[in-house]
This record gives C-alpha cells, structure tokens and sequence, in this order.
C-alpha cells in the first residue's frame, strides 16, 4: 500500500507537536494533553506554548508558536475560539502544516461561530495547512505515540481505524478497547470537521498499513458525492463499518445541537451506503462488534455456520440469530459427523449445534473446531462457552486459537456471563479470536462480515455516466420555470415534455371542451380515463376528480360530470376540463419516485403501488446515477419487484427489463434537471413481459430553497 | 402477598435437603452440589446419600434415603437415569416432598427415555411428590441459601426471579449477575419439565415477597392455556418477561435436540404474550436489561424522556433508539429552561439532550437530575457518562442515587466505556438505579418497563366465554367428516354450514348445468363470478377457473368457457359444473384465518387481502378465545385495518364493527370444533361503515394428525 497522503500525514505521524494553550496546572485541558503526549510515548519534540510558563512537565515552554524550534508539523490548539485566527496565522506564518483543534465555539454554536469557522478555514487555505476539528478531541495514533486528546490513557496498537463525528464516542471506545485489550490503529475524533472530513481520513487511511478495518460514527457526511466515490473505491479493499445517528426526528435535532450537523434523510445514507459497499452498523454495540469481527478474522467465504457448544439454550438462541441475519447453520455431513463421534465419544448432539455438554474440555474443543473449520460443510464457526464448575475458559481459549491457526476459515467465539469469563476473554482478544457477550451479538458481526466478503468479491462499481442529451429539453423547461419562481408545474405542460424525453405515456389530450374529448376518443380506442383539469386540485381521486374505465359513448357524459363532482366538493377550485387518456392495459401497479438529498443530491424511489402498498413502505431507494443493473437489484428489494419478477398467482412474470430502463430514465432526468425537486411516476403499469411499461400519471415539483 | 403455594414450598426453603448420588470425590458433581449447598448458607441439615460412603465434606452421609433422620423436605438426585424410578420410590415411601432431578437421560433422548421420564413422574403423583426437572441443574435460593446446582457461586439475595429451560442460560445470568451485584430472588432450571413447569413457578413466584420481576428463557410452554390463565392472572401484579427462542427453523431444530421441546409457532407465542401481559423480551441481553429496569424502578408513567449527558454523540444514539422504541424525548419546558440555565450557567445545550459537556460535575449531574425527575415535561431520566480525565463516574453514580432518592419518577443510567467506569457501575446498581453499557440497550429495557406499565394500568381482561350454540350444526358436521377419516371438503359442503352459523356469505348456487346457472342469475340481480366446481382444484384462479363481473346474459356462455379453460390446464381435474355466486358490493379485501397451534390451539389471523399483501405479511395474531375488543386491536395492528378505520384516499372508513364481529365468529367456530385444523375466509369484503362485510370465499381443512 501506498503511505497516507502527504497533506494528512502530520495527523498521523508528525515531527514535532506544539501544544498552543498548554498549562502547568493539573486538572486543565492543555495540561491533560502535554500528559498525553509524553505517556502516550510520542518520540518527537513537544513544544507547549504558553506565555506566562517556562517549563511544563519537564519541557521548555516558548511564548509563542514563532520562538519554537524546528521541526513543529502539528499544532493542538485549545486556546479559547476568539483568540484562534490568531494563533492560527502564527502557526501558518511558522510554517506549521497542520493544527487540531479541540476548542468549541465554532459553527455549533450559531451564526458568529459559523463566520469564525470560515475564518479560520480561510486561514488554513491561505497557509495550506490542514486542520482537524474544531470541536472535537483530536487525533491519535497509539503506533506513533501520537495523543492529541485529553482521553486518559492510549489503546494498545492494532488494526482498528476509528473516525468520529463525537469525541465522546470515541474516549467510551477507548475505554472499552483498554478493557478488552483490543489494539486501535487510529481514532480521529472530527468534531465540526471544518476541513479534514472523513472522507478524507476513508481515503488516508485506505493507505494506512496499519488499518485493517475502518470503523466510523456519523452525524452528517460533508460532501454525499464525493463520499461515495471515495468509499466506493476504498470498500472493497479495506473494509468501511459505519454508524449513523440522526435517523428519526428527535436523533436529528440532538444531532443538530451537538456538531452543528444537517443531516440528509435516513434513506439516503442508507442508500449511499449499500451503493458503496459500507457496511451500516445499527448500534454502537454492533459498530464495535463488526469491528473486531473483521479485524481479527477473514471473512467467511459463505453462509454456513457451525455452532460449536456446551450449552444447548444459547446454542439454541445462536440458531435462531444466525438465521434472523440470513446465515445458516446446517447440520454436519457424514464425514464431520463421523470425525466429530470419534473424538466425542457417544454423548455430544451431533446436529448443529454440535452440543459437547456442560463439561466440555479444552482438548474437546480444540479438536471438534479442527473438525469443523476443515468441514466442506461449513464457511464459519461459531464457538459458545458458558462458564461452569467443570470447565475451562481460558483453556477453551488456547485451544480455540490452536484450531484457528491452522484453518483457513474464520472462527468466532460466544463466551457467556462475567466474571468467570473475563480473563477466557482476554486470552480471546489476545489470539484475535472475535469474542461476544451474547450469541445475538455473534450473529450480528458475523452477518456483517460476510456482507463485507460479498463486497470484496463484487465491489461496487461505479454506475456508467448517464447520457443527459434526451433530457435537455425538459431540464431547460424546468430552468427556466424555476427563473420565473415557479414551485409546481401541471399535467400539460409535464406530460409533453416528458413523451419528448422518451417516457411511456399513453396517448392522451387535454380537453377544454366537451367536443374535443369525443374527437378523441373517436381516434382511440377505448376505454378512456377521465381526470379533471384544475391548477388548484392537487389530489385529484380525492374529491371525484377521476373517472376510469369510461367508453367510448359515455365520454361526453363524463366530460360533465367528473367536473360538476369537483365542483360540489371543491367549490373555490378552477375547472378547465379533463384531461382524456387513453386506459393502459392491465398490469402491476409500481411508484418511481425521486426527492432530493439535502447531502447526496437525486434519491430514487421504487415501490409497489397503491394506497395500500404506500402505507406498507415496500420501498427502495438509490442515489443517482444508476445504471440497470442498480434498478433491478431496487425491483429485487420490493416484495412488488420480486412478485413482478416471478409473477403472482394467476398473472405472468412484468417487464422487468422495461421497468429497469424506466428507473433509470428517472435518475438521469433528475440528473439533468437540478431544479426538479421532486417528481413522481405514479402509478406506473407494468405489462407481461415484453410488453413494457406505461406511465399513467406523472407529478413534478420544483426546487424549494 | 400470600406464601408460595405448599406442594412448592419445599424447593424455596426445604427443611432438609438429602443429596441422592453425593461423592466426596472432588470435580464430581455429587460433590459439587454438598459443597455449593454448604458453601450457600443454607441453614437446614444436608444429607449426602451414597452407600459407599461414611462422610462427605465433614457431613455423616447415609446409605439409603429411608435410613437419613428428619427433616428431608427435599431430594436432589444426580444418579444415572435408569437408577432414578427406584431412588424415586424410596423418597416417596420416606416422605420425601420434593425432588430436583439433575440427571439428564430422560425425554430429550428419545423412546426410551420418554418412557423412563413417564415412569418417575406417575412415581411422584403416587406419593404426591412434586418433581423438577430431569435434565436441569436445579434450583437455587440465595434469601434462604438453597442451592441445588453445581453453578459455582451463589449470586446476592435480590428480586429478580429467573426460570429457564436451559441451565446452562442460567449460569451465564448467574455469572453475570456476580460480576455486576445484581441480586436474584430465585433460579430454577427446568430441564425437561416433567411436573413443574414455568407455568407452576410464575404462580408461585407471584406470591413470592422477595421476587418483583418474573424471567423465563422458554423453549416451549407446555400447557399453553393454563400458562395464558395464569400469565394474565400474574402479569400485572408482577412483570414477567419472556425470552423465547426456536422462532427459526434452525432454532426450532436446536430446540428440539435440547429439551425435547415442540413448540407453537412464533406467531403464537407472540400472540399468548401480547394478551397476557407478558413483555417479550428479543434478545438474551434484553431479558437481563430489561429484568434490572423493573426491578430496581418504579416503571415510567409515560413517554417522556429526558436525556441527560456529558457527551453529544452517545446522547444522539438515544435520542433515536428512543425514538425507535416508541418513546418520545422533547424539549423542557420553561420552568425547567430556567431552573436548568439557573443551575448549569450558560454552556450546556438545553433542548433535551441536556449536554452539560465532557467535564459534568457529580453536583452539576445531581442538580440537572433532580431538575428533570421533578419536572412536569419528563416521566423518567436517562442520565449518560462518556469516562474522561475530568469527571468523576463513582462520584455521579453516588449523586444520581441521591437524585433518585427523593424522585417518584424513574432514573436510568449508560455508563459506556470499561475500566474507566466499572466501579461507577457498581455503585449504580447497588443504588437500584438501572445501568447499560449502550443507549439502545437502555431505550430497549426503559421501552419495556413502560409496557409493563400500560399492562399494570390495564390488566388483560380474560376474553368473554363465547356462545358455541350457533356453531355446533357446523362442529357435528366437522366432526363426522373426521370421523370418515376426510381431510378437506368443498365449498357445496361448507358454504351451507358458514351460512346455518351466521357468517355474511352472498347469494350462490352450485350449479350443475348451464341452465342452473342461468336460472340463478334470473333470480339475483348480477354481476356474478363464476368458479369452476371440482374436487380436484385447489387454487381456481392459478388455472383460470374463476369469471368474475359476469353479465346475466353473459352466464351460460362463461359457464362452459370457464370449464373450457380449466380442462386445457388441468386435463385430468373432474369438473362438475360451477358455482355461481352474486358479485359483492364493493370494498377493502381482507383475509380472516384460523389454524390450530402445537401448544396454544386454535390461533386466528387477520390482515389484507391480495397476492402482494399477503407477500408483505400485514397481519396480526391472536390465540382463540377472543372479545370484540381483541378483534378491533387485531384490526388496528396492521396497515389494512388502519386504512379500514380512517378511510383510504377516496374510499370511506370501512365497517369495522362488522369485520370485528366476523373475526370473533371464526374464534367461536374454530372453538366449536376442534377437528378443524385449518379455515380461511379469503377474501372478506369490508363495505363502507354500517353495510357489513361480505365474505366471498372460504376454506376448510380437517386436522391432519
């Protein structure tokens, strides 16, 4: 691998660190990090800088960032936020390369910290230097000794890359990384991230040798496409496992308060993240289990699991969490279970979970996990131990490991209760051997490990750029209703623009007289829908604005009385006529959709149609471009989409191909159009296969700033 | 409360313990039982029984039981299996009350040993003895120093009661328990549950003074109406929370070899649990959170939280695992701005989060807490600590008790980290207030204890006994068909029945020839839909044997097309004409069905009707009997009923009270007869509110053996 970029490399290893706002005085922030940083066992020169100190802990203090000798590289800056443009010119004028900086009162403390946010990164540009922070708790690498943070003590090495939006979150891995004595490679804690995103420190640290797994807390990403790019490209090769808070109403607004973050829709990163290969944690617990699972271990190279035991009810609740996350745990074939009764003797149930009893022994361990780790049978296996009189924890432990480092296939370990336990657990962490509290916790990070084997075997391409030419028409349309202040557009002025950009509209006419109506239902055959025509009725069906199934005959009849309907209901409404459609011919009913991302840009919907079905959510979503393999795989998500594929009772498989293509004409009309701010298909038909798809009603909205 | 029932008594405070297969060979679980039974505190006389044997652990041991002095209320037997009928027999003849039986060798090994498991337990209703076990580890007291088990160490006295078909999930709880201080009331395993099942000990653990919450790890419940009677007497006096695992097929499986367990469906465990009362409880570490919340709190009066943190990130997480659990987390209202702002100065973020930043104090922590339990805006606390070198986790922990102490309202603590705040955890839980290790563990377990409260305020109600006379034509009729061996039977057969019991089918005849057919459409006023009638079809649709909006004129010719169409798809099916039957009004399509659960009877399921919606699972279960009041929760628990009850867009609200009514008629048949195994009336047409329910077609099967 190639090292971290040159421009991030003083937040990894840096030579020289000046502390700007260091302090004699125990108990104060500038004084925890000089602390830091000589027991964190940093090789280079620390400079504190202080004006009204001549030594701290031991080292010479200067009285400004200028009298420091060379080489400085990093600032950590905690001096309080207005005396920062300041200091941070001096440190520019000295040369420094780059500054972390854990003071607040930045962007998340509202507007005037906002102008002093882009006053410092201002600085930063003029200077090229790079910043990390502010409002967070800085960086560190235990490999280097590097500590900017106040967190107390320093993890041990290892390969756990940790990035965070929440410096607390952070410290609480720390903690919890000492205790079990699980080795991190990096922690970054981003706070506002002014400057240094993590997209940034995705990319550096895709270089880092010493990273194997990149684990990340997430408020808000900064730039959603850039983002994707970068983690599409860096998925597959170093896995990416991410948190993100913020996805109901009340987590957003605590976001919000806390970095100053605007978060995009819950939809989006889910989308963004399934596109790019991250694996989404959806608890801290999970960030952390996944973490380790991908650490310590390769990936299983498929589904099966075999559920090594002593206990039968966790082995039981193992079972059914490996299923409920989509993992397998078939029973052993001859051969395993001929290998297993040998070495077992008769006792032990040879089913999966292979269940040695109570007593199991050390030696019984080892060699059942032999057995299974070499089984064609199983791609993983999951180990569970519940403390008794009669066993061994740390036993079972070495044995584990012994097995495991002669097998080419991961192994986990389940080992269950407190304090008989801890010290198994360590021996676990120590021969890097996954362990959980709980077989749901197993279950869980395994599932994750092997979606990450998925996206190393298939990485996420990057979907074919979109040819924009057909939808210029409709984008210049929608720029310039946009210029005029326009926020929605109706069915005549959509509807053409539309059939121009190559959409499947049936044939259709907006009639403002009774008279044109029959003239077109005499050209077309029918049946006919009849909707009324009104720039101030927005959901038509709702007040008796739609006629369906109407023939020929009975057209000019409807033309009357779909309006005087509207009219009884909707009083104030203009009425201007119907607009005559030609019935699409029968088929499935689907929703496309598009919104726009406040972070990641044009999001787009497939689902199944109808009230129904709209209530139920049997949706998905991917950030544009997409190309049709992205579309299939968005029909193949939906129960609509899979019953399309196969065909339901009594109807024959849809016109998938037509529907992917449809799909992605949406995205790239959303592509073409940035002022298009919503826009819907709805519903469209779908028709036996090979004979495409109709769109029956469409629905447009502009931007809204 | 009133004591523990008599006949199990003696296995909460047994006068004497006599101990069947003691060995004073250390490692030996006949040792190992003696010296936990010492080792305990247990206060009555111990008697090892071993004929080989003059003294064990300093305790003169017996040959035989009929030769140990009184008192001997209680028998431990850990002697192999085939030896137990006779050591049995020789307790029973000695007087012997109880027996806890360790041994394994019983049901969950096959013919045999469900023979042996018969023998002991028609052994102890002989001498009215009552039995635990086999295949279990016993029981364990720690109020009154009784331990059966060979779990090593006895946890501290408390209130948490634990009952669980796995010993081994027992000694992990117990384990952890130690590690933590948590105390327990009560373990008991229940192995293979020959005599006492959980159902005994919820009803002994009710009147239990030391026991304020009730958990089980359950495998199967083995008598599921008399555990559904007693839950629902229990449940709201004092929680139970369930954990219930084999929900999977992979689980059911691991299950069965465990315990001999066959168990219900997970539909219908959920369904008894939801009308009992009884929390579900999804993962292992969601019983034992969930256990500690009730235990140590008085439940949340509501759904208010406030969140109170040192840390940002970790206060976002709860805001949305809040959120997803259903509860709400807005901001203070004025008198606690102010009281707040008064008592923290000007930096903390108040909008709930409540962020006093890294560096709380144990004061700012108790003020802000008391601040927030006093407040008419919160019904609990969630108070937060991220460790840092500034603050002090023992020293908050000491000062949310005092906080707590003068509270009516609930306080809940996540401590997240390890070595920084293992000792504040301590002290937490010896102060009663809950603590997790993660925000969404502790929403999960704050989400649970305020469902035991709602079931508090509103205790199940036993459903009314319903009134079988209108179906007992119906259940004669199933009964002779079984009788005849029968499995299935037709619509000609069943569709009289439904109507002679009151259900709303429309107008039809089984028409036998065209001229039938058309004679009945002379009579209705049409549409109709005509399906085609053999016995060999099972889905009509699939081989296009239903017509459906059929003209009166347009009869005789579908009659023969419609045969037509079915004899080129299924050459072989015996046509015997068609059943014609009047067109419902139109309406929501439902589907109402019935099958008959391995442990809880006759289950009832309602949701939408469709292909799709059948795919989606929109449905809801309850175990049978029901009052219309189930009926109606049933309805509104899925999307379909709640489009039903509000209207979907430009349909209006549907019958509900007739589709209520209809859901309890299938209760009451399936009641009345109980060789139906499984019915469907699929779909039911739900008409506008006050025109009733129309059901279009039904299906019955016989119970299969």
């Amino acid at each position: 691998m190639s090292p971290i970029p040159s421009s991030l490399r003083p937040f990894f290893t840096p030579a020289g660190v000046a502390v700007i706002g260091a302090s004699a005085t125990p108990g104060k922030l500038g004084y925890g990090v000089i602390a830091n940083l000589i027991k964190s066992g940093y090789q280079g020169p620390i400079y504190p800088i202080n004006p009204r100190a001549d030594e701290i802990l031991g080292l010479p203090a200067y009285p400004d960032i200028s009298s420091a000798p060379d080489p400085v590289e990093l600032a950590v800056i905690i001096i309080p936020a207005p005396a920062i443009p300041d200091a941070l010119r001096a440190c520019g004028q000295r040369g420094v390369r780059a500054a972390a900086i854990l003071s607040g009162g930045f962007a998340e403390v509202g507007p005037e910290g906002e102008a002093r946010q882009q006053e410092i990164l201002d600085i930063a540009r003029t200077y090229d230097m790079r910043l990390v922070g502010p409002n967070g708790v800085g960086v560190l690498n235990p490999h280097s000794g590097l500590n900017t943070t106040f967190i107390e003590q320093i993890p041990e090495p290892g390969d756990i890359a940790f990035l965070s939006q929440s410096g607390a979150l952070g410290g609480a891995l720390i903690d919890w990384a000492r205790g079990q004595h699980i080795g991190l490679s990096y922690f970054a804690s981003l706070g506002n991230a002014a400057d240094v995103t993590e997209t940034d420190l995705i990319q550096a640290l895709a270089d880092d040798p010493n990273t194997r797994v990149i684990t990340a807390y997430i408020e808000s990403i900064h730039d959603g496409p850039r983002f994707m790019a970068t983690a599409r490209q860096v998925a597959a090769r170093t896995p990416i496992v991410a948190l993100k808070v913020g996805g109901t109403q009340e987590g957003a607004r605590a976001v919000a308060s806390h970095t100053a973050s605007i978060g995009g829709s819950d939809e989006a990163y889910g989308a963004a993240f399934k596109q790019t290969g991250v694996i989404r944690a959806r608890s801290v617990q999970e960030l952390f289990d996944t973490a380790i699972a991908l650490a310590y271990q390769q990936p299983p190279a498929g589904l099966r699991v075999a559920i090594l035991t002593n206990a039968g009810g966790p082995a039981a609740v193992a079972a059914d969490a490996l299923a409920r996350n989509g993992l397998h745990a078939p029973e052993p074939d001859e051969d395993a279970r001929q290998a297993l009764r040998r070495a077992l003797g008769p006792a032990p149930q040879l089913f999966n979970p292979i269940d040695m009893l109570g007593a199991a022994s050390s030696p019984e361990y080892e060699t059942a996990a032999r057995i299974l780790l070499q089984s064609d049978a199983y791609d993983a296996v999951l180990a569970i131990l519940v403390p008794n009189t009669a066993n061994d924890p740390v036993g079972v432990a070495d044995a584990l490991a012994r097995a495991s480092a002669d097998a080419a296939k991961p192994i986990y370990a389940c080992y269950m209760g407190d304090v008989s336990i801890r010290e198994g657990r360590q021996h676990l962490h120590h021969h890097r051997i996954p362990v959980y509290d709980f077989p749901e916790n197993a279950a869980r990070a395994m599932a994750n490990a092997r979606r990450w084997q998925v996206v190393r075997e298939s990485p996420p391409a990057a979907p074919p750029a979109p040819d924009l030419a057909p939808y210029m028409p409709f984008a210049r349309a929608i720029e310039e209703m946009a210029a005029q202040g326009r926020e929605t557009m109706g069915e005549v002025e959509l509807y053409p623009l539309l059939e121009q950009a190559g959409f499947p509209l049936p044939p259709w006419h907006a009639a403002y007289a009774k008279a044109e109506a029959e003239a077109f239902a005499r050209v077309y055959p029918g049946p006919f829908a009849l909707k009324v025509l009104s720039p101030d009725i927005l959901h038509k069906s709702d007040v008796g604005g739609v006629a369906l199934n109407v023939t020929a005959k009975r057209v000019g009849k409807m033309y009357w009385q779909v309006q005087a309907r509207v009219r009884r209901r909707a009083r104030k409404a203009g009425l201007q006529g119907v607009i005559i459609q030609q019935m699409a011919q029968p088929g499935a009913e689907v929703i496309i959709g598009m919104s726009r991302d406040a972070v990641f840009g044009p999001m787009i919907m497939f689902g199944g149609g109808g009230v129904y079905v709209e209530a139920l959510r049997d949706v998905s979503f991917r950030i544009a471009p997409i190309g049709e393999e992205d579309a299939r795989a968005m029909i193949a998500e939906t129960v609509a989409g899979r019953l399309l594929m196969r065909g339901a009772r009594g109807r024959k498989p849809g016109d998938v191909d037509a529907l992917a293509r449809l799909i992605v004409q949406v995205a790239a009309l959303a592509l073409s159009a940035p002022q298009l701010g919503e826009f819907e298909l709805n519903p469209v038909i779908v028709h036996p296969a090979g004979k495409g798809v109709t769109v029956v009603d469409a629905r447009a909205a502009l931007f809204r700033k």
